[in-house]
């Protein structure tokens, strides 16, 4: 199981995250494309950030809302999501290259990631733009979406377009008996890190979780989603990268 | 000679120029990349219908300024100038590879096309930045810029990173004796439709441009730019193309 | 009744619509903010020819999507969407107070605007933002919304917060029968000039509207909202006002 | 002498200095307004929290440049200029009465402050611009700019606008013995803490400061400018505002 962090979300002047001090404890990172965050030289510093520590290159496009973070779920044609998303990815695939590194997979944003895994047709986009992004570039950008109990539908619909999934589960975020997060509008929506960490050793172990109401769902879980934005989150990924190391090869 | 013209200039539901005119006459699209016009779908769209024409494709990246449209020089460092650059540059590829297409060359756009001309340092960090995404992405674009009397201090510069030249020169502007253009301040900085196709033909024909004082002055010209912004411009467009016909391979 | 259209929603180089050519013909300017259309330097123009015209100035305030044109939804806390108004009425206010003249009335724009009809929570932010606007700042700005059968509710509301309303009506859509429009999905949805004239005559003669069923419904009228992005357009408002003379004071 | 800083230079998810720590200690809030940073709820919360301490509100516009910080100087039209100073100062202005303030003074930001100081034409059209809003608005906006040895022909400019001139001196800056500051790029531009609070002192006790070459230069202030982007900042800025204190009414 690897650790994924959304980095390089600073803009201009504004700065966000301490992405020196999380980039050593993860594998994925997951880099913002200039639509809710990133301008061009945050991306960059970004990408030599990772390739300093050897570790792998997402993109994560957004919905272009920069005043709201991406949070904010945008009516797109799927002509508008298509060109968006191809956009975004480019940049990052190019100016990835331009320094010799090599993206690997596509994680959306906020709410169109929220949205990716409530619609169908905006899946469906997502996954024939990174379909043909892939052939007509030869890459093989994987698509990384939320791990939930039964993966099936979107294995197939992955398949179909030759795309290949990584499920993702969220180290710190409480489950629902059906596999969703509870909202964080719920007041046991965010765990504490006691309870956090024990929801990673569970999964490590037993590839399950707890739920709110105290049942076990199994999860199939490729990468674990944390977050640094400030040092108690550096703290709790140091903490949660001890606990995967005997799983490691 | 080849044509060249700016297009993908619209924005959102704005529209500028009317490219499914000018495409069929010209031979080089220069493409916006977002930053001083030009959205994603604007772009794809745009690419599609150089494709269908067979247009070349160039980058027409910009400083970031939209409401100003990239007309105003803005002071930035180095990094900030190169990461911008390659940004809208790796945008433009990408999303021209994603449809199978191949991007050419680079043309800066406005204020950062004038700058160029203008600063060393600045040409240089275009030229450094071509180099560098050409060798590590395995590309060879060439750098757009304006023809002047002597080009042999811009190819040294270019040779030395390896990236070829594209001299253009302009259909409908006024040149001074030492090949810079009369200022758009100037009453006589554009040329009438008349002037303009007798300063093509005289270019076609003896490779020199009859300066403001009535001076003549040789110019190595491997583009002309021409502009569609409106249907007057189109016009004149096809004007040129049926001059330019007899001197085509 | 009063004929009002959107109006200063250029940006920057990009044109659109031909103020100056509506602007005589009309009562009432909804003037852009800047949010979805509109730079500082358009708003000043706009608002400067509105006054020749003697034309009533409303401010036309949006979700902050300039690429989208305001026309998608943006779901904003009532804490956002409250600061949001309030600097783009502000904005326009002070603007105008700068050249001697007074905004009237606020007219939420695009997605703004439908989600206003269809969300209580959403109008009783904006009635509640006009309300203080008022209050503090001696001004009696009139929120425009959309005629339908029954304002009781609205006109209850409004009271409570002391903001007067003005309800408009379209002239070129076909009305279903619950007084709403018929979506532009829908192949009847926008009327024939013919087919607008007589919805016009009819409100004027009848205060009444026939419905896409052959209905025929009763919608109180302050403002007939017309379009006016190109010459099309205009000829069509021109027509228009003829059929409303008689009716004038 | 008041002290002065700049705050509401958040912008959406982005924070930027520790505004509530600094407010307590300063008389006057340079407020962004939303060119170079500020949202509207970020503007909304600063003029809450100078209200809830009593500190006086200057709008602090910039050119449009959010990724830039309005660090970066560009070349705009009078009429552009004018413009864009009037939108900004308008936003403030209208938020702060819809919340019961009074805005008073306008503190240019960054390049535009820079230019200001440099070319006339600019400061013209900034005097002008606040001229015109005063008048018309009713309001008494007085312009705040930088102290220098012989401000009489600023005095002079603003009297023919009738616009009442705020000069202000930079507390941790170093200067040149002909008044201007010494660049950034200059390895002693900026003072030590104990240098600032020195500094501080001969202004309060001799209104004199000492240059860089020792030289002493009177400087006529009304306000010290401070900066708060940090705790440590914060707490420079209580140690000034003791020296300050037997020197207030």
């Amino acid at each position: 199981m690897k650790l994924n962090c959304d980095l390089g979300e600073s803009f201009g002047s504004w700065k966000m995250g301490v992405d020196d001090k999380v980039m050593p404890f993860i594998d994925q990172a997951n880099i913002a494309c200039g639509f809710h965050a990133g301008d061009p030289l945050t991306l960059l510093n970004t990408l030599t950030l990772a390739d300093k520590h050897n570790v792998e290159i997402g993109a994560h496009p957004s919905y272009p809302d920069l005043v709201g973070f991406g949070r904010r779920s945008m009516q797109c044609s799927d002509a508008e999501l298509s060109a968006m998303l191809l956009y975004q990815i480019a940049a990052v695939d190019g100016v990835a290259r331009s320094q010799s590194l090599t993206l690997s997979y596509v994680k959306p944003h906020g709410a169109l990631y929220n949205d990716m895994m409530k619609h169908d047709a905006i899946r469906q986009t997502i996954l024939q733009t990174i379909a043909q992004y892939n052939q007509s570039g030869d890459r093989a950008l994987k698509l990384m979406l939320q791990a939930t109990p039964d993966l099936s539908m979107y294995q197939k619909e992955a398949k179909q377009h030759k795309v290949e999934l990584l499920a993702e589960a969220f180290a710190d975020r409480c489950y629902d008996d059906d596999g969703s997060l509870l909202s964080r509008q719920h007041n046991k929506a965010v765990h504490s890190e006691e309870a956090m960490l024990e929801q990673v050793q569970q999964l490590l172990e037993h590839g399950t979780v707890k739920t709110l109401n105290g049942n076990v769902i199994r999860l199939h879980v490729d990468s674990l989603c944390v977050h640094g934005d400030n040092m108690a989150g550096v703290n709790a990924i140091e903490k949660i990268r001890q606990l995967l190391t005997p799983f490691s090869g």
